[in-house]
């Protein structure tokens, strides 16, 4: 397969300087790796997180849509095990007070060769020690102890005085469905397997985020839970395996660049789980999972709840609790993988270089530019405009030379680009341009909307 | 004006009955007022975005969207003003220690004669004491002086060992708008009057919430922050009111029940304030905000920050600090208004009442259900549900007589129901049910995404 000529740092600067992405309250010197999506970046989210909806919820029978708080009873979490078990293990550099990782530390320092995942606390310990490990930060090896540092951000209601009572955010939207399982089956009289989706913001207090749009400490979570019969689940998660493939070649990744990987080691409850990793120009790196979770879930916030989270078979009166099928991905390192995926650097037949995006037409920002080829075609140009922007997210520019405004919304990828000339005064006809094949053609003004339309839907 | 049906208890119930919305982590006994959008609750707020998002920036030159991390940089909130000051006065009952706002507990106690918004706490305390105002939850008065009470949530980072970095969780969204001002400038060329916009959740520590999805502790704003010449801020500030009350009435809300209502008091720093109220089943209240806020944001955030949030006139070469106005609707509270409005019960010929959601088609949960007539029309009844569902998101329902099918859907706003009868199977044409009128008329399949597309456009 052809050598990618896109890099990390060549996505960064485009996602800053054409208004993708910059990072999180800049103007104070940043914000622990949380990044702030600019104009074409929302377009672009919103544009994924539509697609998925589409996909997933609008055209898969048996699939039901919920957004649920971000802020839930501090219950939800004793249940799933978070309040008590989800945390790293963390180490602080008593010389300069930066806090680690202690497995990321074994891992760097061995680039690899050492798994520290699989090690207990004194086992990291005693390799660190052994291998006389030094700060990242200051260069020192003068390490506290092994803790484990609570990966959910707490906060407090306080609406009883003197009483803190805990709230976390939640670092996970999945529960949203496992609480709600019996309201959603009730109102839809769904049967099994029967789906529950939503899209909606998480949030761990990682220590070392990074990466740029690959781990975040806020970020935003598509996934759907499905609920089936035990004997049925395995055919489930098969299934979901081939649609999360087929729904990320779609999108526009490469099939090449794309593959399963089974996870080594289960949770304790869980039968089965996978990742699609996708080859981010870091190296092969998990892009969404797939996961097989038993009754786990709805068994553990029945003990919780005390409500029975049993599903009635309307058919044969059967009682039981749901096997869950879990199937997540993230909106921001999506959004990265199909940056970097789109990316090319082209020479043209006058030597110069163009940089394109050949984004999916469907996710792009803009669906297309309207260019007056000089200034006083304007007003016949903003005509256009506000007939086009009815039905799509259109830009408009008029500075600069007409090749440097195709540059710049090849940058962005835009995938049509509309010139206003004299000809269109005298005949109402535009050329409309092909961001990918470059070439134009001439189109009446009245067919523009039904061209475009069909040419970027998903 | 014709007197409602509606009253909150109704449309409370409804929208836990049919899918709406639910309390959040119901199961554990809910949770501070949260709630969750169901099935059907959760189309119908996508579609408000939706809409809002079309009209306010794709069919608005000029204005630009962004999407900012909750979490933002502590500093942001020193500079807007939050950290020092955003906080309630609150009392204690020392008997059986719950919390109260002061001003509410004499608000309460007076009917709203006394307007506890202009006293001092030494005022409020003295008022309470004077007419021993009680405790609504034991009876008691036995009250702690008055505390200020922060309505910013509060987390922390905790990346460096001891330091318990404080973070903040949004209050409000705007503060991304200007945080971003140099960015979303930069990368646009955008010329004064030119807008920015976001749509994103924020939190407020409310003691005391309610009125079901009215006020929340957490709810999404849809707001825009547009940047304009001190001379012409006015003129803008005119424009948005209109251009908010057109929205609202665009969407379904009926002129009658909607009013401006410019504020009394003005923050130090504005120049203008008003809301748009309606008139909810609670009476008249405030549904979105437009705000003339001079030059103060972005001059706290140059002073802070220490960067220069100057717009420089590429004409005039004028260089000058941009006037903010504001305009913040949020989407929990319009989509609580569009119910109440569509919320209606019709007496049929035949006796029965109908209970029925005038929605606006383009807000509508589902725009359309298929009907199967009998069961053994369900394979049809497939094939054309799987051909309108690549358009629009669908309801399927063969369970019970095509009576209580129509009704079911009434309930929920769907404006149209196509049934399949054994006439389909021949001539391929359907009966298209309207929602308001309940007339049928007879289509062929092939013309029904251009009709039903056409009639549920915003």
């Amino acid at each position: 397969m052809e050598e990618r000529k896109v890099t990390m740092d060549k996505i960064i600067n485009l996602c800053k300087n054409r208004g993708f992405v910059f990072p999180g309250s800049e103007i104070y010197g940043g914000f622990a790796n949380t990044w702030d999506f600019g104009p074409v970046g929302v377009e672009l989210e919103n544009n994924i997180k539509k697609a998925w909806w589409k996909r997933f919820v609008q055209e898969s029978p048996n699939t039901y849509g919920v957004d649920a708080s971000i802020l839930m009873n501090p219950r939800v979490w004793e249940a799933s095990g978070h309040a008590q078990g989800f945390s790293d293990p963390k180490m602080d550099c008593k010389s300069c007070k930066q806090r680690f990782r202690a497995d990321n530390l074994i891992e760097e320092y061995s680039k690899g060769t050492v798994a520290a995942e699989g090690m207990t606390n004194e086992q990291m310990e005693a390799y660190i020690e052994e291998h006389k490990i030094k700060c990242p930060h200051c260069g020192n090896h003068n390490w506290t102890p092994i803790r484990q540092f609570k990966l959910m951000f707490e906060t407090s209601r306080g609406t009883v005085e003197g009483e803190k009572d805990v709230v976390y955010l939640r670092p996970e939207t999945c529960q949203g469905e496992y609480v709600n399982f019996l309201n959603v089956q009730r109102t839809t009289r769904a049967k099994v397997p029967f789906a529950i989706a939503q899209i909606g913001k998480s949030f761990r207090n990682e220590i070392t985020p990074g990466n740029f749009l690959f781990r975040t400490i806020e970020f935003e979570q598509m996934e759907l839970q499905c609920f089936c019969r035990d004997e049925n689940a395995f055919d489930q998660y098969a299934d979901y395996k081939k649609q999360a493939l087929k729904f990320a070649e779609d999108l526009g990744l490469n099939g090449e660049r794309l593959r399963f990987h089974d996870h080594d080691k289960l949770a304790f409850y869980a039968k089965a789980a996978c990742d699609i990793q996708y080859k981010f120009p870091i190296g092969w790196e998990e892009l969404n999972g797939i996961h097989h979770r038993s009754t786990h879930d709805l068994s553990r916030h029945s003990e919780y709840s005390g409500k029975n989270m049993f599903y009635l078979d309307p058919v044969t009166n059967e009682k039981f609790i749901p096997t869950v099928i879990e199937y997540s991905i993230g909106v921001g390192r999506l959004a990265l993988a199909l940056l970097c995926e789109a990316y090319d650097e082209e020479t043209l037949e006058n030597g110069e270089t163009r940089v394109v995006l050949h984004l999916n037409p469907a996710i792009a920002p803009y669906k297309v530019a309207i260019l007056p080829l000089q200034k006083n075609l304007s007003e016949k140009a903003k005509e256009v405009y506000a007939l086009l922007s009815k039905e799509f997210m259109c830009d408009y520019d008029e500075a600069g030379s007409i090749g440097k405004r195709y540059r710049r919304e090849d940058e962005i990828g835009t995938p049509f680009c509309v010139t206003i000339d004299f000809d269109t005064l005298e005949d109402q006809t535009v050329t409309i341009r092909d961001r990918d094949t470059m070439q134009q053609i001439r189109l009446p003004i009245s067919e523009l909307t039904s061209y475009i339309a069909k040419a970027t839907k998903f």
